[in-house]
Formats: C-alpha cells, sequence, structure tokens
C-alpha cells in the first residue's frame, strides 16, 4: 500500500465547501448523523480559524516528512493537507517553509495527527493547522509513504477529495459524495437553531419548547 | 440515586460570592487549607474569565445531556452550572444553544467533567466553560439522572449550593456553610501578600523575609 | 546528591544567548543536531514569549517548594529558573510572588516540569513560564533539595548554566560550551531558510529545490 | 482538615464485609446502583485477588508516606488501608516492611491512588494492592497529614469505616450504613443472574429473555 | 448510518482463518504491508490466548450496550465480536453473562475499544476479550446503535466479516477479500523466519546475513 | 551526534552487577539516594524476571530499528540492550528474532523506551523486556543512529556500561564508576531491613521501631 501518489483526485465544488466552512464542525457534524469526527486531542494551533478543504491525504512513516514535500505538488486552490503516519508520532512533521510552499499552492491549513512547529510563523502567516501536538522535533527524509490514498487519521477515515472541516471545536470529514447533502441538512439545521435561540434567549425552557417534560416523567423523574 | 431533581437549594450570600470570586482559585484553596480542588485536566475555554457562583450540580450518563435542559429550570441569578458524568466521557454536551438558555436565567458559566462545543460563539457570548475536553460529538436524551444531588465532579465532592470559584489556575469548591470564614481568610491573606510584593519586588528575598535560613542550615543545606 | 546549593556557576555571554533566543527553538534544534529538546508536554502559559538564559537549575521532591526560595538566591541578570522534581507532579510551585521577587534579579523566565499558577498575574507580569501543567494546588517548605546540580528535566539533561531557549515550540537545551557554535549554525541556517523561502512563496517546490525526484524514484514511489 | 488522627471509627459486621467479598466488584456496584466505583487506572498488582473489609483512610502528602504508620495503628482485624494523596503522585508509598507490619495487624490489602514498590516480595505475601502505578521511588517522612477522615479516591468518595470491595474489576466503596442493604441486593441478583446463565448458555438469546424486540422495533431498529 | 442490523455477511474459510491465528499478530501484520493493527493500548485480559475470527461489528453510544444483545443473534461459530463506541468511553459493556451467551453460538472471543468487566469470570471460561479498560462500571440499553456495519476501531478501519487476529502482541484486522493472499505470504514469512532463527541462535549476526554493512558505511556510520 | 558506534566500553565487574541483582530495583535506588529511577510506565513483559547488566545503549530513530543489529555486535556476557528513540514512539522495534541474537551473544533482556513484539515468543525464551508499550507495528531500516553514546531514556541518564537493575518494580541505573559503593550500602540496607522486618511481623509498630511519636507530635498531629 506504500509508495503510491494518486494524481488525479476527485473533488467537491467549492461552493459547497465553502457553504459547509460557515456552518462550522458541531453543525456539520450533526447534520452528518453524527460521523466523521477525528479524535478530541486534535487541537488548532490558534484560536478562531474556520475552514474547509478538499482533502489531500499523506501516509507517512514516523519521524519522516518527506511525502509532505510530495503532497505539496498535488495540492489546488481550496485544498487541505492531512496527514495520518503510520503509528503514533509527536514529532513536528511541517514548519514555515512547508506552509510557504502549500500557501503559494492555494492550501487553506493542515489537519495532522502527529507534531508541528514554527508555531508563531504560522500564526503569523494565517496558515492554521490541527494537530496532536506542538513540537520542534525535527524530522528525516529516509523512507517514502503515499498520497492520495485512503488512511485513518486521529480514529476517522479519509479518503482523498473528501471534505473536511475545521475549527475550534476540532476536525469533521465529511465524504465527497455526501458534501452537497450533508450541507443542505446543515443549513436546514442553522435555520432551525436560529428560532429556537430567539425563544431560549428570552427565558423560555428547552423542557417546554422541546415538550420534555411527559417523557421525563415517564420515565419516572422525581422533583423533590 | 437517579431520576431525582432537588428544587430548594441553599446558596451563600451573593456579596460573599463575589467576593470570593475577587480572590481567585489559588488565593481561595490555599485560605481553605489547601482542599476543593478540582483536578488540573480542567481548563477553561478561553483565557481572562475569573467567575463565582453557586453549583447547581448535575449527575447525567455518558453521552446524554437530557439532565442539563432540567437543570436549567432549576438556575437562579449568580448560579454556575457544575455537570459530572457517571462515567469518563469527553463528549460536547453542551453548546451555544443551551448557554443561550442558561444565561437569560442568570447563569454565570459551566463546570463540566466532560465536553463541550461552540467554543467561538461561547465565547463570543461570553459565557466561561471549564472543561476535561473541547469536542463537536452530540449527546443523545435517552436516560435520566439527577438534578442538585452530591457529585464527585473531576476528583472533588461537590454538594448543591456549595461556591465554585474559576479562572485560569482552575477550579474550586468552597463548601456553603464554610463560604463567609473562607472568604475572610482569603482577605486576609491577599493583605498579607501585597506588603510581602512590595518587600519582594524591591529585590529582598523569601529566605530573609521567611527568616528560612536557619532552618534550611539545620537540615543540613551544603553552600559550595 | 541532595542538599546542596553550587553558587559559582559559569554562563555563557549574553550576546550569544541574546542571539540564540533570536533565532528560536526549531532553528536551535536544527542546528545541534536535533537534541537538548524537553518533551512536547511543556507548554507556554501564554502565546507569543521568546525567552534565552542560563539556566538555575532547581531539584525539588514532589509537592515541595521550599528550593526555589533559595535558587532565587543564586539569579543572576539573564537567567531562567528551571525546575525537575525527583518524581513526577503537578502541584503549583510557583506564582506571582515568586515571580516578582525572581524578576526583581534580572530573571527571564521558568521552565518547570510540574504545575504553576496565578497565569492570570504572571501574563500581566510578562514573565514567561512553560510547564507541564497549570494548578493551583499549593506546596510545602518541608524537605530540601538542591540548585545548580544536573537534572532531567521532560526527558533532556540540564546542566546548571547551560542555555536554555523556549518560545512557542518548546523548550531546547544547549550545552554552556557549544552555545557561541551553535549560534553560528542556527544563524547560516536562517539565512539559507530565508533564500529558499523566496523561492517557496513564488510558487518553487520542494521536490525541485532539492532535487528529491531521482531519490524518490529510486526508492520505488510510484504516480497513477 | 491536615494533621488528625481519628482513633475510634464505626465499621461494619465482618460477616456482611465477606458476603460483599463474595459477591465481586461488578455485582456489589450494580446492586448499589451503579455508584461508588473507584477511577478504571485503580488496578491490581496481581491477578485472581478479591477482598473486602474496612476502610482506614489516609490522607497524604504528595511523596511522604509518614501518616502510613500512623495509620497502621489504628488498623483492626478485616481492615483495609487506603491512600488518597492531597494532589497526583505515582511514588511508591508502600513496599514490604509496611505490609509485614499491616498484614501482622489484621489487614487485608491496600487501596493506593499512588504508586507502590516491592510487588515481587507482596505478591509472595499474598498481600493484595491496587494502585495507579508500580514505582520503586521513595518516599519522605517530612509532612503530616491525616488519618481516618473523608477522602476522595480515584474520582470516589471514601469515609472511614466504608465497605471496600476489592477484585481483578476493580475497587467499590460501599457506605458503612447500606452494607447489609447492599449485600441483600447483591445476593439477589447473584440468585437471579444464574438463573439467566443457564439459559444463555443453553442457547436462548438476551433478547428473547428480556423481551427486547418490541423495544427495539419500536426504537426503529431496521434488519436488512 | 445508525439502527441498522446487517443479517447476512460473508465471512472468510474457517481454515484460512485458522491458518491466520497460527501465524499470529506479529507475522500477520507484516505479511499484510504493516496495516490493520489496532492502537496498542487494547491489550488482552489475559495471557497467552491467541484467536482469530470473523468480525461481527457493532457500533454503540458510549455507556449503552444494548447493541450486544442483538449482535449476538448474529454469530456463528468462528466469529468474534467487535465493539467500537461512537465517542471513547471505558464503561464495562460485557461481562460473563453475555460472554456465557457468545460463547453458546460459537463466538470466540471480543475486542471492544471500551471497557470490559466480569474478568475472573471470563479467564475461567476461557473467553478472550482484548479491550482499552478493566473497569466494573455498568452500562444502559436506551440508544440504538448498529450491527454488522463498517466501524473504525481504536483506529482501524473494520468491515463486517473482516478477519480479526488478536494474542499478546495484539489485533490486526485482515480485509476479507485478503485473508487468502495474506495467509500464503504469512505462512511464507514464518518458514523464511525459521531459518534465520536457527542462524541467530548460533551466533551468526543480522549485520552479516542481511548483509547490513556496506549500506550502513554508504551513510556514513562510524566505528570508535 | 549520530552516525557513531563506541566500540570499546569499559563495564562494571560481573559479581558485583550480581549482586545488585538479587538486592533488586527498590533497594538499590534507596542506597544511592534514590536517584536513576526510569519512569513508571515502563512495565516488564511478564512478571518475575530480576536481571542486572551492563547497558549497550541504542539512540534510534522513531520507527527505525537498524541499529539494534548494529548493536547485537557490541555485546558481551552480562549486558542488557537499552534502546532510547530521539522522540516518542510505541513501534514494536524487537521481536523473537532479535532476541534469539541478542541471546545467542549473552545478553540478559532489553529496556526499550518503545514498543515490543513477539511476548508469547520472548516470554518462552525467557528473554525479559521492559517496554514502554507491546504493539505489533513493524520498524523500517531507513536511519542510522548511534550506539554505545549517552541516551535519556524514560526521564533518565543512561552512559554506556551503567548497570542496569530491572525488576517487577521498574527499572534503575547505576554509573559504574558507583556501583561497588552502592552494592555496599544495599547489601547493608537489606541486612538491616531484615531484622526490622522480624520485628513488624511480631506486631511492632514503625512508629515505636522508628521513635516517631514525639516529632509527629511536635509537628501537630492531633488524635481525636
Amino acid at each position: 500500500m506504500s509508495g503510491v501518489v494518486v494524481q488525479n483526485i476527485e473533488r467537491a465544488e467549492l461552493s459547497i465547501i465553502d457553504g459547509l466552512a460557515r456552518c462550522g464542525v458541531a453543525t456539520v457534524h450533526e447534520a452528518q448523523g453524527r460521523s466523521g469526527l477525528l479524535a478530541s486531542y486534535m487541537r488548532p494551533i490558534y484560536s478562531g480559524a474556520r475552514i474547509a478543504g478538499s482533502a489531500v491525504t499523506i501516509s507517512a512513516a514516523p519521524g519522516d516528512n518527506w511525502m509532505v514535500h510530495v503532497a505539496i505538488e498535488q495540492l489546488k486552490e481550496g485544498d487541505v493537507l492531512l496527514l495520518a503516519p503510520t503509528s503514533p508520532c509527536t514529532d513536528g512533521y511541517f514548519g514555515d517553509l512547508l506552509a510557504t510552499s502549500a500557501q503559494a499552492r492555494g492550501c487553506r491549513g493542515l489537519i495532522i495527527d502527529a507534531g508541528v512547529r514554527d508555531v508563531r510563523d504560522l500564526t503569523a502567516m494565517d496558515f492554521p493547522v490541527w494537530s496532536k501536538a506542538v513540537h520542534a522535533q525535527g524530522t528525516v527524509k529516509n523512507t517514502i509513504g503515499s498520497v492520495n490514498v485512503p488512511v485513518i487519521c486521529a480514529n476517522a477515515l479519509v479518503n482523498p477529495g473528501d471534505v473536511v472541516i475545521a475549527d475550534d471545536d476540532g476536525v469533521c470529514i465529511v465524504p465527497r459524495a455526501r458534501a452537497s447533502e450533508v450541507l443542505e441538512k446543515a443549513q436546514a439545521r442553522e435555520a432551525a437553531e436560529e428560532a429556537k435561540r430567539v425563544r431560549l434567549a428570552a427565558g423560555e425552557l428547552g423542557l417546554d419548547i422541546y415538550n420534555m417534560r411527559p417523557r421525563l416523567e415517564e420515565m419516572g423523574l422525581k422533583y423533590v
């Protein structure tokens, strides 16, 4: 399975991708039936970023970032790099030079189930990263891996071209084929939430809005 | 023990609660004899918040946030929600809709030994949360728990109506009955510290201010 | 080994130390042959700080901060305190009073393989700390340790007088005797990186700049 | 709260305690309404032990085992030592000498939310321990704590004299006042389980024995 | 995706499955190109077991074991249950009653990315389990999930009917369609290893057997 | 620092090494002034082994076991292999073939701050290993490291030729030059402990044997 670069992957439409970014991770995750979320240890290097893009996936050996260089050539405008090491690793695979290169090719950010470094520069460049660790530990370029193959990243399956949404709540993957349908559901959800937000802000209770009292009583909840 | 909502709990006076907030977690914890601190993995979703309030406690099943709706009805001005799952969980029990509802009823923040989501919105709303995780993972509403019963939260015992103090240093619980006494000790401590701060800033050493040299010598400390 | 304070340690020249600070942790770590890095769990209490200084080392019992007072007397302008507990501990050994005292004596920051507290005040004072935990948990003053002895801190060996560099990427130790040589290499590295950054920003690929294509082909990488 | 030894604590009857031991942790925990369980990181140093006893509790500073000596004097036949450090610690507070002393006074085992050592000797002595860590790291005797006060141990509240049940599944606490009632429920549970075990072993399904099919259908489960 | 039970899944031949069991996890994992391994936190409840079987997969809510009952009806001789919770959980989903039922229907063991209990009984029954935790914490039966759908378990993708191999080294998944080919490679590997074992046992060096010296020299390794 | 094999290292006398093995880790660690202990996550793959030997150290890249082959050539009767990866890794660097080779050259065991595999075979061979993980995950042979250089292993400094003692309590390092002195102290400690064990087994209290009562009273301990 190692040693392959898939060059032509399909991507979702940018308008759909951008729509998903506007909805954010929590809403998209709900709209998709609560699937596709990466593990909660994946955290942004700075607060406030919210992106979506098509996944260019990287399968790399622990402590070896050679494939990142290979993957950058495959990037198109609107892509997100997503790296899964073949075994757990916290090394800093990626820093400001690679970010400069990726950004020059239209990359919107990096998702890495490992470490990242130069976070001060990445922050200044507005290049967002979601990672398992921040560590200055360097890597080597001795072992080949693969680009644009399916990977398991932080306990989620990612196929190349899937839509990656990332913000302060974490990272969510939407399969490419479902992107349009999920966007519709997410937007419907947002609209419905807005109405509820107004009522809740006015002091109405979820207990009443969602008519929970009868079922709570039936389940045996006692007020004392 | 499950399936109970205690409706009328006693609370400390708001002036005492607000006084404890001004002292902050580290000082209150010292003033109370170094007890009542939650585990260090409880971290704020944003820096700089410092709150205190009366605990409205929630005991909830893992991955089930039904009881949060029930608890919100029990909130009074100056309260803090505090949720302890019945087994370890990182799911996002709480987001911006629940925060809107809680805030509308006077809630000052949330302490949760589990996950939270919509942190971007919560930050914008100025609704502080101390949690074990940030995760978009949703929850269900199928299992009842209890509200305003004693809970163990992040290795600390919390009774409903206890005073919760939270800031960048973590979260501390002051039993309701001791709140007034602890506030007095905390304020005394602050005054004493202020005097020492001035001397230390001027270059005096703790070794001299606290007269540590004789005891260090007696313990056998050698300067070489 | 316990109960010793070494009073006169050698330090690197301040101009070299300040040069290393300007290069930053990731560059210095590379320039030194990828050694000397502390574990990735050592995180700054606030973003953006970048310091370097001579290590005044502290070996302390778990939950006992007595030796910090002893160490502060040994500080000189441009020093950094570095504390390694003799067994794993997350207690808050250090707060704003100790920081006031250390700062008054020219200390630039603290590296602690344990906990810190009063982070709100430390942030306001511009006193940076890299720690394993933030916790309000207090400490006692009952057990002696040592100051300015070699310690193992977060999986790295630190000798007193070694140069400590710390920023958002973590913490790196440069042995005093190598400081000048490492600075030279780090500066050379920075210059070389600058040239590459320009080319990468213009869209050139690392694959071409570093001439990686022939070796990737030889290793068997297939494009499909 | 520190510096107190409570000498006369009440205990449950030994016959009840021994009955709870025979039921085991999982059954007792269920019979008690799923409360009282210590965190899952508390593991036995060897497999196969199953004990119950009255808790003699110890609150101790991190890395300081002085109070274990004090607690041993308070032991009676059928007791279990239970130590909670005042902040997280993995040091080896307890080894074969203390076990010899405790065993000579009728102690049945140790529950410690910290480390233990000499596990080879403890195993040979048949002195079971449930701990967070095994570590040879020694401790000091410089700071006083308390004996037979309420403690929070591995996220559970333990009062002196509570019944501790421990086996390969972990550790469970039964409040002294509930011991008799919980034993009855646990024994009833065991009897009911035995009947079900026979039916399940014969190939009957839980789906049918517990009549789950109608409710699963109502919830919307689809067979495809 | 939730609420589905797939009833007729394809399985690999039992002779192939049993052949893979004999090779063991480490050999199969190598033979398959180093893929399919579950995370290293998945540990057996007792040493020495080595099994293989067809995966009957379970996707379950945290703290809810209802779907285990549903899955048991789908078991055939030679199957292995494999449960992945929809978010991280350490509850004890499975104990001796469920094991009795599963064993009665030919199940060879359980792989669970969560907790298990009654390990003393499971050991006595010779029913092996690989789990993330051992915990007596019980579960509820309120939320439906799915059986025999693709799941991500401990960072690996598992499709129903895939071959699961488990022993003291962990757990490996072989896609059903590749089972026969992987068995062949694994057996070839075993034969080759046997020859090397004899030479190594006689004192020959891997450096010579694998002719590593020239390449090490070329890479710059220096003997001093 | 990478790419060096030091061929002639000094070792302690085998009689001293074997004496230290007989004392065990906990006693040696105390006798040495409580230093030299590896982190508590280093656990034996099976219970009951107790070894000592001269450290042949390996510094290796994450996921790359090439240097193990190089190190085996440097082994002498009575040595112990000790591997520290240059960044955190849980891969299985070592299995039964390497163990066969090492054992053939007189190696007594392996200490590895990473993973190991084939533990079933290693157990059958009586080749003990203390590791951070057990994982079948394989490694590559692409990057050179060093043999017999100083390394930091699980938070302890190890020089080649240092004495490694390992048993169920963990792993301790004794600097070669101190081996004889530490053995003497450890044996004296054992003799003293034996006398105390007899008194404690007879029911005497540590409080009296060590005359702790006056100092406890002075510290303010209250009996109630």
